[in-house]
């Protein structure tokens, strides 16, 4: 199967075309507002070990696909297994974000492993193998990693931070620390990418969900170059790889981020500005998104006008429909099934 | 004292002149970065006893004026004087944020008074007149208010929340309710500006800390135009007021912004685009900031080329020098003299 496959309706938005009803999945989309995912994530014990058990991970990645009928499924997974393959300590306790040991000194940096342990991350390809298998040909499958600014900021704090401060201050205090870091997590996201993508991914999508915290000169240094490390790597081997990048709040800074980072598609957060969204991105790639979950929370007339929004802004061009950003665990099942009827009945 | 008092920098910049060496001042710089602040913080009690004590707010307004002769300064208060003037509990307790009577039902939107007591604000005007007696006349000094939707932020969901989903979903949800609350805080605050110009201020600021949560639709509707209605408000009694608008995380929403409020200047985040900024801003208005606070901690060489890039992108055009947000408080007192060192050696 190519990436240019005709029967996957996101991978003909990838490649070029724009479809009259544009192909939907919601990042998220396996996750705790399914009862069915909460009842399999009961039985897993711990988040890492539903990630990391290939016949729970390619189930919970199914079950929205089995309800919802999307366009994608992503594989279930974390932006926290690269500095877990990397031997960091990674954890995630019941009701608080993850936890990991800080690298939070430049001494403490010396410490970090150059290369992933990629024995670990076989759970995830054997996970991807299992969805694809069961997985309806016209439906693409997505495999991911973190951008590697997004994944830093929480191996320098050893947690999730409002303001990212402990890794914003090390890559102003002591830059070449903060730098081995990024370059570490550029080499190993690459061969991770690489290694879903000759498990079954189609496509591949790049979290960078604190891009939109940086000044220029440090979204150029940390966000846009080294994910542009990684598409050129990961295209050095597979050179037709369709790859989505997501440098969230990026705003006016994601013409450049387009330009050089030489991604298929950007995905865009519910705060982005449509009209320079059209003239400057969507002109040159495809653009996911980009609903406000808090509008599907809401339902009801507050949902439709959203959907219609993000129709009406984005639909006259090549669109994967989307959230701008994850589905949150209280959304009600029905909204879901509203936005989907919605876009379906688009008449583009 | 008229807002275009050619002796004051500030009010120059704001008027239309480039100054060669940009007016500068910091937000937040009456603080606790500052041992003077601290110490009185403490004489006083609690937060709002320090803001509702002419003699204590004047003083500590006036402490970084004397420090770093800033070309501002700002009346030493806090945006929920509105709330706490139209009768809602507001406390601030010892390291957390402000706590308030959440407005969360349409029910309860029911009991909001229309009007504030003036009355309680009167210590606020006594304050502004203080300071304006012992300025030096070349320092402009800056009153201000909430925007409505960040005021509403706090009011709705009773205390600060780190993405405003209470405030935006009564707005989505309740949309008649929601108005209601802007209504009363768009003409209260149109009342309280005018009074700070009365009793002394050049010039006025619009906090809207919290404008870049909301979507294209929500933007214009509880951002823009509540802060247009409050523009014009006081321009029909105050037609010179010199008035800057702060909608933070806006991006590429700025130049709607600014057309559409009539702002004389728009303070500007850490994370701006400096080409848009340039071409759609900045050739219609005045821009404030946006040195990343971040840099200011971190000091040395990360901080000089903080201050240079800032002068760069935008010391061509009409600038006020100044922080993409608020000073943080572990600040060292150095940098800060690092940075207006620097500012104003400025060869422009």
């Amino acid at each position: 199967m190519t990436p240019t496959d005709p029967t996957k309706p996101l991978l003909r938005v990838l490649a070029g075309d724009r479809m009259p009803v544009p192909p939907i999945w919601m990042m998220r989309q396996a996750g705790r507002y399914l009862p069915e995912y909460r009842e399999l994530r009961a039985k897993a014990g711990g988040f890492l070990e539903l990630c990391f058990t290939p016949e729970f991970a390619a189930e919970v990645t199914l079950q929205p696909i089995r309800r919802f009928n999307f366009d994608a499924a992503i594989i279930f997974s974390d932006i926290l297994v690269i500095p877990y393959a990397l031997g960091r300590e990674v954890r995630f306790e019941a009701g608080e974000g993850p936890r990991l040991d800080p690298l939070d000194t430049p001494a403490k940096v010396e410490t970090l492993a150059a290369q992933a342990d990629f024995g670990k991350l076989e759970p995830v390809y054997e996970a991807l193998r299992r969805v694809r298998r069961e997985l309806d040909p016209k439906i693409a499958l997505i495999g991911f990693c973190g951008a590697p600014w997004t994944v830093a900021t929480y191996m320098v704090a050893g947690q999730g931070t409002p303001d990212q401060a402990p890794a914003r201050m090390m890559a102003y205090a002591h830059p070449e620390a903060f730098s081995k870091i990024i370059d570490v997590l550029v080499r190993n996201s690459v061969r991770y990418l690489l290694g879903q993508l000759a498990a079954g991914a189609d496509v591949l999508q790049i979290f960078d969900t604190w891009a939109g915290i940086l000044p220029p000169r440090e979204f150029l240094r940390w966000s846009i170059e080294p994910t542009r490390r990684i598409v050129e790597g990961v295209r050095a081997k597979a050179p037709d790889a369709r790859i989505i990048g997501f440098p969230r709040g990026a705003g006016a800074q994601l013409p450049d981020y387009v330009q050089a980072t030489g991604v298929d598609a950007v995905s865009i957060d519910w705060a982005a500005e449509p009209s320079l969204i059209r003239e400057r991105v969507q002109a040159k790639v495809a653009v996911q998104g980009n609903l406000d979950p808090l509008a599907l929370i809401a339902g009801g007339a507050a949902l439709d006008q959203a959907v219609d929004d993000v129709l009406a802004n984005y639909g006259k061009g090549r669109l994967i429909f989307n959230l701008g950003h994850g589905i949150q665990p209280e959304t009600p099942i029905a909204h879901v099934e509203q936005m989907i009827k919605r876009v379906r009945a688009h008449k583009g």
